[in-house]
């Protein structure tokens, strides 16, 4: 298939590295001359950063990815879907971490489109296409949240698509998808960064050595992820993510309580929160 | 030197190995029958599991180091201490992650003991003598914390001990050292925890994949830990951790409203974090 990847940062080049290799023509769209450099260099031919190039381009593809952040999608969407010829020709799939809103936007404007969600459930500290690997999604889990309306067809195309990377597929409803975010990672991210915010304290006591062992490395890992995709995420989750903040501070405080009260089981919870992680990573 | 550790799990028992291979003469006391066996098949001959045999081959030692939870610390103390010869001739030093409420016992039972406490800044996932490794305190952070009155060369003695195992050593107050741990890993164990105890919501849902990626395994990764010894660490800081607690609890429900409100400057809180994480990091 000819398909084009808008926006190649890592998850949008390595998309175009694993689907190159299974012999699809790839075709994109970068916003830096830097990153349209790079990706020539990787050997791809058809990298643009000019708009209207890029829809020329897409003039006899068969899929559109957006490798973008969940805030630039919606102009894109409105100027490629604004072509009859494209929303009537062109598979659209994204690949952003949050999918109600972005559904409900497509569901408004475009409910008769070729429109797919889906969200790869993959990644690493280091962004942009220099990181790129064609395996970045082998093994890893891609979520897939059709509009209500949708073709069956394309469905069963994007799925094929993503599974011919490597990945588990699995169908969801968006609304779902983003609670279950929220509570495994969306959460997680801000309570990373929350809890080295507070270490400043321990940094302003300027110890000769590191206070910091592998629990504090582990935990605050995610805060060097990149603030501005984090903003747009958080911004497009916001109620899901404002609960599960406050369903932990909750249960924070009242640990708090116990703890000073002397009367907390600690065993107890570790125990339990073994049983519970143990079903989470099971499956 | 002859040393004996009281308490030979994965710290006790890697810092026998560690000891033993720079010469010393290592006895040792345990709990079970399998961990003397797991010892002696490790090369230790004089390892026992009864009390009364523990305190007569400490006779001719020159150290005691107790490898125990720090709850266990005290009785230990004070049938070792007891001991006038043993009191005058012993420098003693326990190897807790907690420090404040220790010394203070120490302080006012054995005011003129030869006691330090230490703090080995390291550990793994796997418990027990089996997990032992002689390399476990390289490049780690051993933290001592000295009572008021002591003996500068026996801190000396302790410091150069553990500096031959590898590890760096910091002296710190006690109070300041619990109050840190708070902070950079306390805390985070019992909020990792209740990370994973909030996820069973997700783990209700019974996908068909896992929904955890990078960030869930990462930050509820501490949550396997021994909930027995974490139990003993949380009841000896009690104020500090819950002072963490609340601080974090409160940060994290000021930010739900951010989020909820959609003025959250996540970009911000992310680049003051990485700022933070840097610091504590690089020392």
């Amino acid at each position: 298939m000819k398909i084009f990847i808008w926006g190649m940062g890592l998850i949008g080049a390595s998309l175009a590295q694993a689907l190159r290799a299974k012999g699809h023509e790839i075709r994109g769209a970068v916003r830096s001359a830097q990153s349209r450099d790079l990706l020539l260099a990787q050997g791809f031919t058809a990298i643009t950063t000019d708009e209207n190039e890029a829809l020329a381009m897409l003039k006899d593809c068969d899929m559109l990815a957006l490798g973008l952040n969940v805030g630039d999608c919606y102009r894109i969407l409105d100027t490629v879907l604004a072509d009859q010829a494209l929303y009537n020709r062109l598979i659209v799939f994204d690949m952003c971490s949050t999918k109600a809103e972005l559904l409900r936007y497509v569901e408004a404007n475009y409910r008769t489109a070729r429109f797919i969600g889906t969200h790869p459930m993959a990644g690493k500290e280091k962004q942009g296409p220099a990181a790129a690997e064609a395996s970045l999604f082998e093994n890893s889990v891609v979520f897939l949240t059709p509009p209500q309306e949708h073709n069956a067809n394309d469905l069963k195309t994007v799925e094929t698509l993503w599974q011919s990377t490597g990945a588990r597929t699995c169908t969801i409803d968006a609304a779902q998808h983003d609670e279950v975010m929220a509570y495994v990672s969306h959460g997680l991210h801000l309570a990373a960064c929350v809890i080295a915010e507070l270490s400043d304290k321990v940094a302003a006591a300027h110890l000769p050595v590191s206070a910091a062992a592998g629990s504090y490395r582990d935990m605050t890992r995610v805060a060097t992820s990149s603030g501005e995709m984090w903003q747009g995420i958080t911004n497009s989750n916001r109620e899901n993510i404002a609960d599960w903040l406050v369903s932990y501070a909750e249960r924070l405080k009242s640990l708090a309580n116990e703890v000073r009260a002397g009367n907390a089981d600690i065993a107890g919870l570790f125990s339990e929160a073994q049983r519970i992680r143990n079903e989470i990573m099971r499956t």
